[in-house]
């Protein structure tokens, strides 16, 4: 029906996600409503699973799938990976904090990030996290300093600037060498920094890691990336530095545009395994990690909007929906596509529309020319494909409270987060008794 | 010291607001830190009444100040701005909460917005609000209908759409005809809107709004949307139609790079009140109301973020501070400029260096290319200029916390926001049984 959305589908002219009529979602909780489906999150962690197997069975190493809290870290969608054996790539005490929360075992963590705080760096060591991807000589320097101070051994894996390009938006490319993140290979910084590691006490060298951006759509890349990082661990069993786990972060794509297929799971895994056991005879051969975030959770999310006002101008007819750029910012931030459908399909010819959520500000509009069928005030219009970036980004923008969200699967339905009021609004405010 | 922030002094080589040691702030309170200045604020605000006097004093009619709580709608910034006799610009059920519990009287609050629901709608009619800024026919039909539901009349303002370019960031051009707000004037949309609300029951016309855009840079733009409006106004009367209130929305930009004097309050006036006053012999002289939200708080804000990592890499040098784009928003959506300095000035020669926050995302960057003094570990950068859409666009991406805010006068600092620890990040989320 939809690529990538399993769960789905049109049935007498009704959107029903994993068989519950998005209309009727939208009466009963309430619109904004972001929906998840548990099913297409399942799918998506199973084909990942699926698709690396071979890598386990040909090496004897292990697979870990580290899901990138940032995507989404809903407690219930962290819960649900979390049981069903995932890991978790965290990037501030706060995403650690939901990672243990949601039992997630210690050495399935890895804790990323340029600018790791001592607070956080104290966090990662008392949980014994599997490594911390180190981005920089003075974060090494500080968590060895940290791990001394409480008489520990700090996990650290050294994530690299690779300077491969993406082919993505500039905002999600992260592994050329003008951006901010990783030790750069070229130049001898990575290594320096490696072997600075071997002196010191106090930290443990487990990996090397890179993520050279989001949303990739060609997997040539990802050979490039896997190439240069393997290359390094060649170089560095040269000097007599084993590298036990390669964590090739995440990035996949998922196809927004519905016209186009895009590499799967199992397109990366052919393309990865390959590259790595190419190196079979030269080094041993590494645990492989994976940080994905949107391809485990995106295609799961819909947003559901309430059309409340239709107008015509001269030069395009507009509809309003209820969900706004504060709810999800994708379109405003990333001028992203994401597909859009009214959620009763009703017979006649279809029109081209502008559909703007109603903040006060000219880039909240989700979707411009889109060709959809009649639609009508009162209708219940489905932005696809939101369940990676959109209510980990949302905001209070407008003084709009952020939306309810619920969870589905074949059995039923089940609210995962609760709406924000106008209490909440103000609840960490404070007027000075002089203002009062 | 700097344009726009009196606020701000250097002494003995440390950053000062309001008198108060800036790096002491941020130990006291932890950073990332909101500081807003009372100060600052009031004079902005002053500069508003003091310019637009002449007004008042010509036509004999009011001059109104709403303030757009979209630029921050803190508590104590609101109240503040309340009690000095500063109206509201809501823009949702939210912010006409605040402007209520703020002790704005109903008589200086209007509603803009194109997608009001049946909700915000009860309820500023509730309020008895000064005008709903009609955006839309659909919208109109909807106001008339509730407030015959509830045997009231509602005052509306008709939102039109002058097709005056701003010249100014296209994400915050407002006015065009391409943009999704306001009812078109040359194809007769918008007269046709307000003949439709002659002939109904339960609204009652007091005037025309306009709002072409925000962060302008030059006059010229608001001088012809005042002639758009005016010219509107004159053909209203020729209809028999008499306006009160002439509204012209808020957009004087404010100076974020501090080696260009831009257009104050002063110039806005003498441009806006010459304007009207030609019109002197063809129409009834209006209240006039503008709805600033920038050029009121965006100079009273800055944002302490404390250096936690150096990083030199073969293109550039990284200075890693804890004050990212979730705490701030507009570098990475608007790749908007704020000038940044160190708390501590030290002696040396300036280096350029990037200055990034610490997620997880390659536009987590706060600015480029800066020359800055020597800067250390642990020292406190200042972002300035970031009292409007900073914390109004905050979220918890990366499952970071919004910071905390104070608010600085002569006399002390308050806290006026408190932070939000990690159960906050989670306290809205619910975990379904079959999850546990
Ligand atoms: C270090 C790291 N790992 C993993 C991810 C997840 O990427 P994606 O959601 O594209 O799979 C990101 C995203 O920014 C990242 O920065
Ligand atoms: C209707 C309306 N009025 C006022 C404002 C405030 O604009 P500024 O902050 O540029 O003064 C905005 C900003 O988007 C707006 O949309």
């Amino acid at each position: 029906m939809f690529l990538g959305n399993d769960m789905i589908t049109i049935e007498d002219g009704k959107l029903k996600i994993d068989g519950h009529d998005a209309t009727e979602l939208a009466e009963r909780f309430g619109t904004p409503l972001y929906v998840m489906s548990e099913t297409q999150i399942k799918n998506n962690y199973k084909k990942y699973v699926d698709a690396f197997k071979r890598y386990e069975e040909e090496t004897g190493k292990e697979f870990i799938v580290a899901y990138a809290y940032k995507a989404n870290a809903n407690l219930a969608v962290t819960k649900l990976l979390s049981k069903l054996g995932c890991g978790a790539d965290v990037v501030s005490g706060g995403e650690l904090y939901i990672a243990k929360l949601s039992g997630v075992p210690s050495n399935k963590i890895v804790f990323n990030g340029n600018c790791k705080t001592k607070e956080e760096i104290i966090m990662g060591i008392e949980t014994n996290i599997r490594a911390f991807n180190v981005d920089s000589l003075s974060e090494l320097i500080l968590v060895n300093e940290i791990a001394k101070e409480m008489g520990e051994v700090a996990n650290v894996a050294f994530r690299i600037n690779p300077n491969v390009d993406p082919k993505t938006h500039p905002k999600i490319s992260t592994g050329l060498k003008k951006n901010k993140f990783g030790l750069d290979v070229e130049s001898g910084i990575a290594m320096k920094a490696i072997k600075m590691a071997l002196e010191m006490e106090n930290v443990n060298i487990v990996g090397v890691h890179c993520h050279i951006g989001s949303q990739l759509t060609d997997i040539s890349p990802f050979v490039e990336e896997t190439k240069k990082i393997m290359d390094f661990v060649v170089e560095l069993k040269k000097e007599g530095i084993e590298i036990e786990d390669v964590n090739l972060g995440g990035g996949l794509g998922v196809p927004y545009y519905k016209d186009k297929e895009i590499p799967t799971q199992y397109d990366l895994a052919d393309a990865i395994i390959n590259t790595i056991l190419e190196y079979k005879d030269k080094v041993e051969m590494p645990n492989l990690i994976l940080e994905p975030g949107r391809s485990l959770v995106a295609t799961s999310g819909v947003l559901l909007g309430k059309l409340h006002h239709i107008k015509e101008t001269p030069v395009a007819k507009w509809i309003m929906i209820d969900a706004g750029m504060n709810d999800m910012m994708r379109p405003a931030i990333y001028e992203a596509y994401h597909e859009i459908t009214p959620c009763v399909i009703r017979d006649g010819e279809k029109e081209k529309v502008n559909i703007a959520g109603g903040l006060c500000e000219s880039s909240d509009v989700m979707g411009k020319d889109r060709e959809l069928t009649p639609i009508e005030v009162g209708d219940v219009v489905a932005i696809l494909d939101v369940g990676a970036y959109g209510i980990s980004m949302a905001n209070n923008y407008n003084a709009r409270g952020r939306p309810r969200m619920v969870l589905t699967n074949e059995k039923g339905v089940y609210l995962i987060r609760e709406k924000e009021t106008y209490t909440d609004l103000i609840a960490k405010d404070i007027v000075p008794p002089h203002l009062l």
